[in-house]
């Protein structure tokens, strides 16, 4: 299955912007009469009769809808930016096809850049939704104060540190359906400062294990985790 | 700790290539006096003093020697190559750094490459054997023929597939404490014969949830899940 995205969309017909009506008709060969189908990243998953083909702005004709129900648990991955952008793309990429809920880039005092390409971010995280067949968008935001992301709330909070005594492992304390966020350091880890201020606002500290992980494959690691504990 | 490589060891001196020469000392400046932590990717941790800071050819005298365990168990991931290059880049460098046992890119039916830039992925498995403070390197191989893969022994086989019928889910499936292999296929999924022959070959046929992974992510997704219930 082939699944695109529009937010063009009422009871009856959809629109697709220029972006997924190009990739439907130029890639595809997508054609008038065709069944494609589609989603709104809300949860809906729509099937639809191609009605105008052209490759700048394509419109559907809604045959069917359907609503999966939203899932309330997940995981909220919260991440210090990576200095080369490229590794934030990837880590959207796996996170958002292993199912987070959402992604936060956080900055952090150790950051190693405080600049984020978030409409390019967006843009992978809506490909990934569409190439690993789901029908909710995560939400990939920027926030540079890290106190502001310790006001998020969640069943289970944890911030994985790499310190030398042993911590909690994030497999075994991480219990399965109820959602959780999990705060994941820059490359020289959070600050003592930091990592206190998470604490005194609720996050257990745990570890990923007794491997050195980058940054963005600790996040990836969570993620998988999340979806190991709770067989998504 | 900042961890080098090198296979030119005997028992009192270690010298190093071109490479690990360079990096450490035009990159980090490092100098003679200096004291450096090193492997041999074959389980010993070495320390030793820098006695010649030459930046194509370092030397240095051992100072102590740390034998770790084998990890005889672990987890071997076989997976049909990707398209883009890139793709398995990425997969080498997360499952390494997640610490698996060894990486085989396999050819299948409906492989979308049959050339692999095998010299370029085990420099990759070995940077990141370095980056997450490992002291075994992973075997990292290409068999263009997928019924030899199926001779490989292994007290645990699973086969990754998508099928429409319901499957075991990996992570319920895996034991602990004992090695496994893994196989993953191309964008198109094995084919019904490559299945049968490898579930005639004693593998599993499991699933890796209910989302559809890309090749990479599937391969990546299974070496987190190993590492988490096994709690490495």
């Amino acid at each position: 299955m082939q699944l695109f995205f529009t937010d063009i969309i009422n009871d009856t017909w959809a629109t697709f912007d220029q972006v997924e009506s190009g990739h439907m008709i130029q890639s595809l060969r997508k054609k008038t009469g065709d069944e494609i189908d589609f989603t709104d990243g809300l949860g809906h998953h729509f099937k639809g009769i191609i009605v105008e083909a052209d490759r700048k702005h394509v419109k559907a004709s809604i045959t069917s809808s359907q609503r999966h129900t939203q899932e309330q648990l997940g995981l909220s991955v919260v991440m210090a930016p990576t200095k080369q952008h490229e590794r934030m793309e990837w880590m959207v990429e796996k996170c958002v096809e292993m199912g987070v809920l959402d992604i936060t880039i956080v900055g952090t005092k150790r950051s190693e850049r405080n600049k984020v390409r978030l409409d390019r971010l967006q843009k992978i995280g809506l490909s990934a939704m569409k190439q690993s067949l789901q029908f909710f968008l995560p939400t990939i935001s920027y926030e540079p104060k890290f106190s502001k992301v310790l006001l998020k709330e969640s069943p289970q909070k944890f911030i994985a540190v790499c310190l030398d005594q042993p911590l909690p492992y994030f497999g075994i304390d991480l219990k399965p359906s109820q959602g959780a966020i999990v705060l994941v350091g820059p490359e020289g880890d959070f600050t003592p400062d930091e990592v206190d201020s998470a604490a005194a606002a609720g996050y257990s500290k745990i570890s990923l294990g007794q491997n050195r992980l980058r940054t963005e494959t600790a996040a990836i690691f969570a993620a998988a985790t999340y979806k190991t504990i709770n067989k998504l």
